[in-house]
């Protein structure tokens, strides 16, 4: 798959919520930061006009830009790829396969699968939104997520294994041990990622770090996370 | 993956469950019949003694014979490959999921990957165990399950999509409408295959052929079946 290829090669990623006000300006310093790609998602709030907005203002920059689709009516042509998340720790169906299955529905079969990017994710921080959501049983050991992690990556073939401790940095050494059990899936890692030292412990941990929260809360410190690809 | 790629020359299979009981003499005569493979695999009653019992009567003979996992507690060691069904149709994670990731962390992830075989599964006939057993929804049209089907061959990679019916002969358009979708997947198709006749209109619209309650039904009609592979 071109556009998993692609994806291996990313190490820091930022990630811009539609339903957020974000300036200019600060659009200009995230984008022009050095960061490998843009991700654009939230777990609630997000439309087909905040998005397609968001969209057209990061495509002044040459960056590549990915929507990770959350509600099917959202999905917004002209990104360069679509990351399809399939929740493996929730305890609703539809959260694992059966909106991706209702979204095949509704548009065909024939979709432009190059660009789509399949993600077996893990929300592990009970207290967020992401989680109340997509009804996620947080209540998982290193043991249960590293079988998680073998599931996508053997039964699966997801090219990406996502941990997401959405607003707060989580357990990297359950991170780390994952890490250690795949083989081929490209490990990313979401959650109170907020200056360089963060980032550092994140990565270290994880193959691809992504920072969402911190741009929204203190953009200064958030920019400084992308020195961690200097080393 | 070399399992998948010995499967995709399989048109014929029979399928045995261990919880029922079959004399010497119809077992060589199934395994003796010209059919590709035997599946080992049944929606209730299937523990290690019965599952071992039946694989060591029909390792007599060379055919290949694969265990379809339902529960953990009865895998056998010694079969040629390990299916393991993913029940994209269920309302239950734990049969889409969850119980996957309960027995690799059981087993531990270092499991033989290359006998194991997943299987995206959709269960259609509301009135069979194997409906009631996995919670499947069934209320599906033709779009539904090809999304399914879809779903299954590109965000999963699954190697086989199988529609069951379990106990009727399903809609045989519906599954010739989803085999036109895939292009990798190989397409299985169960459920009320009992004579040639069956057995031929069943094989035009999939790639291979499941027949298992017809053996305890009507041996002679079931042995029958494996003639729709001189034509």
């Amino acid at each position: 798959m071109e556009a998993a290829g692609v994806v291996r090669e990313w190490r820091h990623v930022f990630k811009l919520d539609p339903e957020r006000d974000i300036t200019d300006d600060a659009l200009e310093r995230i984008c022009m930061s050095g960061t490998h790609a843009i991700l654009v998602g939230g777990s609630s709030g997000v439309t087909f006009e905040n998005t397609v907005e968001l969209l057209s203002r990061i495509r002044r920059y040459t960056l590549p830009c990915v929507l990770e689709v959350s509600d099917q009516e959202a999905v917004v042509p002209g990104f360069d790829f679509y990351f399809i998340p399939m929740v493996l720790n929730s305890r609703d169906p539809d959260m694992i396969v059966g909106r991706q299955q209702q979204a095949i529905r509704t548009y065909g079969t024939r979709l432009p699968w190059e660009w789509i990017v399949p993600e077996g994710y893990v929300i592990l921080n009970e207290e967020s939104t992401a989680a109340a959501v997509t009804k996620a049983n947080t209540s998982l050991d290193v043991h249960d997520v590293t079988a998680y992690a073998k599931l996508a990556e053997t039964l699966m073939n997801l090219p990406i294994f996502y941990i997401e401790y959405s607003g707060k940095l989580g357990d990297l050494d359950l991170v780390r041990a994952t890490k250690r059990e795949l083989d081929r899936a490209r490990l990313f890692y979401g959650g109170g990622i907020h200056d360089l030292a963060s980032a550092q412990a994140a990565l270290e941990a994880a193959d691809t770090i992504v920072v969402g929260n911190a741009l929204y809360e203190d953009l200064d410190a958030a920019l400084e996370t992308v020195r961690v690809l200097e080393e």
